[in-house]
């Protein structure tokens, strides 16, 4: 039997990087996803209350990847008072064929930052106007800047706006995201100013009531809210799902539960359509955005499929260049 | 930070053996599930059809363990076809407090194997007549073998009979059985007789349909059924949980779904009573065995407070022994 491949955060963050590759590995996922056969069982979520945390596992198998990824996915949310990263976890690489242990990923979490930001990005490749020219993030954190860096990647605006509550935060990710994409960067004075002034915008907050309201929308907008992924966060007025002329999610057993449209449902909004998935629309199963003035929505809660690919692309990278540590099983 | 450690299975074989301190671990994990403070979410299960594939995944925390265990659990039952083994997987262990992986035990079913057959025992202790002189087991695969080896450790039985219907493999796991625990050990002519003759009985198939029939029960009789967890297996007849003067789950939310309770209910009995489980037992806060002539049966599916006792106990000792290789984070 073959052994098991251990590699850490560092032999992966030298393998895989947020680019173009990576962005259309997760959208291959997403496609897969509209297609048959994928195995995506519902997310496996425990709350550790005492502690502020919670873990989440997500899995999926996928046709056409040899292997599926387990990932376990913590969140603890007092570790960076005790000097620690809230995020951290791990993703299993198993043999779809097999059920063998191929790999464990010891990423801390860093595979799931570029798969996130990849799927922002698949989201605006085909969401939002061809033409970007600002874009804006509700956020400040690490995900916020790596959204505007895969956005980038794919509408290559000219103009960013930055806004979080953290104003120190600000300052620190529009500096990160004028080096990562050499665009003008500035720091907003507000939420409605960031939605105001773009033509596209990601929410990656763990708000609980909403961030983005309805009245700031515009013609020719598109929003991705990342943020919400567990059952009680809000990002997005719910008024605004039901305003938009498309409303889109990664997957709706998810986004109902997790997402954008559990709130949106709860104000009695979207409550007798099914909304198309992202795959449906990347695979033109169901229609994207129809005119360059439709306000589009896309709901992403996060799935194993991204995980899957994001891991398999990962292995195949250290493969060939014969990086990480074997061990005898 | 800490490094991770990384265990394989040899090194987790020389530390954790089925030992009475095992089955007393793995008896304080039920003792805790009968108490306040668990977080013990519903197995997450995926099917891959075409393989003849299946991966659980099981965890728990547990108040009083300082770790929580993650198992990733796969049966591709045509391994063997392959040369390889059915069952694999391991446990990724994190910290209760932090929610940083601490260690991943790249056990491959082993201390699956081992907290399973602790699992029976502890059945066996709480549950058993006090005089077990002949034990049973229907099935002849390793489980069997290690619910018999572990039963003794208990129950002290001085005859053991086994079947399964593989001819072969019931010798091999008589000899094996009579060489760990002493006992003279046959293989019976059929599954009937195996229970009419103990007083202990413990079944490990994967059966879809009853392997023991009520008729056979007699009084001071003691069944543990270990092979149903997941939905569609069924080694029990319904008829007998109903005759029987008690029967004890592991987890009801795991039984009614996953168990012999499951298939119990669906013939119509036992749906109105809300059965004690083992934990409940061992604390006492509900009555187990009343008399040596009572028929008593538990229904164990596997829980994952299991996997994070039996993770925590090996977790110890290979620290203890300094066993492993650290990985920085």
């Amino acid at each position: 039997m073959s052994d098991i491949l251990i590699l850490n955060e560092a032999e992966l963050q030298a393998k895989v990087q947020l680019d173009l590759e990576a962005i259309d590995v997760v959208e291959s996922a997403f496609s897969a996803l509209a297609g048959e056969g994928v195995v995506m069982p519902p997310v496996l979520s425990m709350d550790f209350k005492e502690a502020n945390g919670e873990v989440d596992v997500k899995t999926a198998y996928i046709p056409g990847f040899d292997a599926f990824a387990i990932k376990v996915s913590p969140g603890f949310f007092d570790n960076p008072k005790l000097g620690l990263p809230s995020l951290n976890g791990l993703m299993v690489v198993l043999s779809a064929k097999t059920g063998l242990v191929e790999a464990v990923l010891l990423d801390n979490g860093y595979l799931t930052n570029v798969r996130t930001a990849a799927a922002g990005a698949v989201a605006a490749r085909h969401l939002a106007p061809a033409k970007v020219t600002t874009a804006g993030v509700i956020g400040a954190g690490v995900q916020a800047r790596l959204q505007l860096k895969a956005a980038h990647l794919v509408r290559p605006f000219t103009h960013a706006l930055i806004w979080s509550p953290d104003a120190a935060l600000n300052e620190e990710a529009a500096a990160w995201v004028a080096q990562a994409t050499g665009a003008n960067v500035k720091v907003a004075t507000n939420a409605e100013e960031v939605v105001r002034a773009s033509q596209l915008v990601v929410t990656t907050t763990p708000a609980r009531s909403p961030v983005l309201m309805a009245e700031w929308m515009h013609p020719g907008l598109h929003i991705t809210c990342m943020g919400s992924d567990q059952h009680g966060k809000n990002e997005i007025d719910p008024t605004a799902l039901n305003q938009a002329d498309l409303y889109v999610c990664d997957r709706i057993s998810q986004c109902e539960n997790l997402g954008e449209l559990r709130s949106a449902r709860e104000a009695g909004f979207l409550t007798d359509i099914t909304p198309p998935e992202l795959g449906e629309v990347i695979t033109k199963i169901k229609s994207g955005r129809i005119s360059d003035s439709d306000i589009t929505i896309c709901d992403l809660t996060g799935t194993g499929a991204q995980d899957t690919a994001i891991a398999n692309f990962a292995l195949d990278r250290a493969r060939a260049a014969k990086a990480g540590t074997s061990f005898a099983r």
